[in-house]
């Protein structure tokens, strides 16, 4: 876990900026939950790992002591949470419940890059609708995110629980066998079709079947390329559509995938859209579509999502539907970073003026003439003891701030104070009604 | 711990904003630090029953199982993390390293009102100079941010460590009594003189004791009424100076109350300070000036700081100066919510207007219009669902979005949208491209 400096953190709130400005204008609303869960809330959500990653807090006895176990336990993802938040407050929320929601969540994972025990998830959940509406509105408001921060080469990969499901039905894999084929197929870009069949042997599962899963996900598979990206998905869909033809729920799902490609048309999700076939996710909780934000330069992924309509049901006992997406902000600031792709305007210099103390008399004078700058909306730093200007000058200078006000005696009488840029050594004296104007001009000229 | 529905979450976000708002134009930078320490950074910096309160964090062994025993615990208070983060990176920081930090800390506490086992602390502190310009500039920062958010009648008591060590000295307590001494002189207002003359006698101590404290602190002791403080403030600093003239450190630090109040007199502070000689503060690592704000309707207070020069030292062997204070986000909100402080902008609407779905065919239309909507700003839902556009309309109504903006194939063919105002109930069709003026319009007309 780490700690932010103050440059950290003015990326983190540019990029936490944006996001969250996408997101309000997508009709999502601000939620937050609690760091800490009961742990019952948490368990049997995230499947075998997830449950062993989970960060758990020691109970406190009745005395004050320890009792040794474990009652509570640290936020894993914003999903769960999530549905047992619409769950507990179902008279509370619309019909349709958009959120969203920028917060840490911890996982007792060993750290790489991008990856961290402590990182923030920014998610958009739609509750209360099974439509591909939702699904299409949620992967446009996440291309207009990575758009607005500048990614211009992003892929959103698509596939869909049932279509997996329905894949492996019809290649004749077992239903048991279906968990560890995934595992499998999921390395297919890794190790190339060779490696997944030396694993299926490795497994005991049928070589034949996964010539009937190549063929059926075929040469249109998975494309990371930007050119051409609807014609192919318009081709693997068909595809698709005609090996699962007799397998009903894969042929529903089909027609979900269909559904939602054909309404990102309109959308700046578009020419990012890629279906891939191989596409799983790792979390348990997905019944319907999956996405997952690809981009050519970062081993993991920036981002993904997917439908988990029986999530809610799970805390509620009534099934409501719900699909979303989380951003990493870390893998966004990560590759935003090696990339140089802040704005200028993420600023690291700390304020615009400083104020220098002159000596014990003008001290207050001093603060006076910082009040009327703050009240004029500049960021004023106050050099807090009476030094020699030289080194108050060079202390400003090393911080790069560009301006420095001198409070001194003679100045005070004549009403004026000495304005110093330090960018081109001038100084001047400016009166003291006059001065937050004065370095306006000049932070604009 | 609790979670926040949008309404509350918009509500916290603005009192964020003005605060982050008023320290950044102090100069003020921020920071952030994991939520999670290592447990020997906490324990034994906030006193024992600080401690106590500490949420710990199961171990994890290294077969994923749990040892039984904590290594890490939750954050306990902003102040101490960044202690340890200036030992960390003494050579990446500023020689006046002044920083804001806003982030939840836990307490594993009984809850009572606005009081809760997660909560929101807004610290500013400066870190390096042991002059009292740092502790006027603090006071005048926490002033701006309470008038800022429409606070007139809170106080700023001030106090000094060693003001109160001195006092007891000079009054003959023992030094191992101070401890509970203090714990009994915080009771003054609650109890009164005989309450704490009763305490003194359970205890032990030397009932002409109190009456030695009770002559220095005077009739000028603790003022919560908003006349005269300056005055006041005065007569108590002259007072203070006179009782303990003969205390070499007593003397020293009511000459630097001396310089925070003159200082101030300068700030928006100055007619919020009151000198109270019988605040104390509860955590051990204060070595200075001590601070708390009150308001009439809250018994505890709205927040608290003071000065900490041996703090930093625990961390990095050698001693580094630091004052602070510390905004309890929750509390102020509790005090906002009663007295109905929130101003309109603070909204409780999701979206300026809401597209409904008309039929299959037009969706991929509506998200199109949607689409040219938010790219003007504009904060747009969808109705997720082909439905009656009654329905739709009612549930736009239910959620008070203002405007409605219906996407059917007639108007299409024109190069048209409907467009209509729930609030007078009129609907008008206007031309696609002058759609998003239309409704902007409307809003500030």
């Amino acid at each position: 876990m780490r700690d932010f400096l103050p440059d950290d953190v003015r990326r983190r709130e540019y990029v936490i900026g944006v996001i969250a400005d996408v997101y309000r204008r997508y009709g999502f609303e601000p939620l937050e939950t609690p760091a800490v869960e009961n742990i019952e809330t948490l368990l049997g959500k995230y499947g075998e790992e997830g449950d062993r990653l989970i960060f758990k807090i020691l109970k406190r006895g009745e005395d004050g002591k320890q009792a040794g176990e474990a009652d509570l336990a640290l936020r894993y993802d914003l999903t769960v949470p999530l549905a047992r938040v619409v769950a507990e407050y179902r008279g509370q929320l619309p019909k349709f419940f958009k959120r969203y929601q920028i917060q840490p969540v911890w996982r007792a994972d060993r750290p790489q890059r991008g990856r961290f025990r402590e990182f923030y998830q920014c998610d958009v959940d739609a509750i209360g609708s099974t439509s591909p509406v939702v699904e299409a509105e949620i992967c446009a408001a996440v291309s207009d995110v990575l758009q607005r921060l500048g990614f211009a080469d992003f892929t959103i990969k698509l596939n869909h629980r049932q279509v997996l499901t329905a894949m492996l039905d019809v290649a004749g894999i077992p239903a048991a066998a279906h968990g560890e084929v995934l595992i499998a197929l999921d390395k297919l870009d890794k190790i190339q079709a060779e490696g997944v069949r030396a694993e299926f042997v490795q497994r005991g599962l049928p070589s034949e079947a996964l010539d009937r899963i190549l063929a059926i996900t075929g040469a249109a598979r998975a494309v990371t390329d930007a050119h051409g990206r609807p014609e192919r998905n318009a081709a693997l869909l068909a595809q698709l559509g005609a090996a699962l033809a007799s397998h009903e729920t894969g042929r529903a799902a089909v027609g979900v995938l269909e559904a939602i490609v054909a309404l990102s048309a309109a959308t700046s999700a578009h020419a990012h859209l890629a279906l891939d076939t191989t596409l799983a996710r790792g979390l348990s909780y997905y019944t319907g579509a999956i996405f997952e934000i690809a981009v050519p330069d970062l081993a993991g992924s920036l981002g993904g999502g997917g439908r988990y309509d029986n999530l809610v049901g799970m805390f509620s006992g009534e099934p409501v539907p719900a699909a979303g997406f989380s951003l990493g902000l870390e893998r966004i600031l990560v590759v935003m970073g090696e990339r140089g792709m802040f704005p200028p305007s993420v600023g690291t210099v700390h304020a615009d003026v400083m104020v220098t103390i002159w000596d014990a008399a003008t001290i207050a004078d001093a603060l006076a003439v910082a009040r009327e700058l703050r009240d004029a909306g500049l960021r004023v730093d106050v050099y807090p003891e009476a030094d020699k200007l030289g080194k108050q000058f060079k202390y400003a200078a090393s911080r790069h701030v560009p301006f420095v006000v001198i409070v001194g005696e003679a100045e005070a009488a004549r009403g004026e104070v000495g304005l110093k840029d330090l960018r081109s050594g001038g100084q001047t004296a400016v009166p003291r009604a006059a001065l937050a104007a004065a370095i306006r001009d000049k932070m604009t000229g």
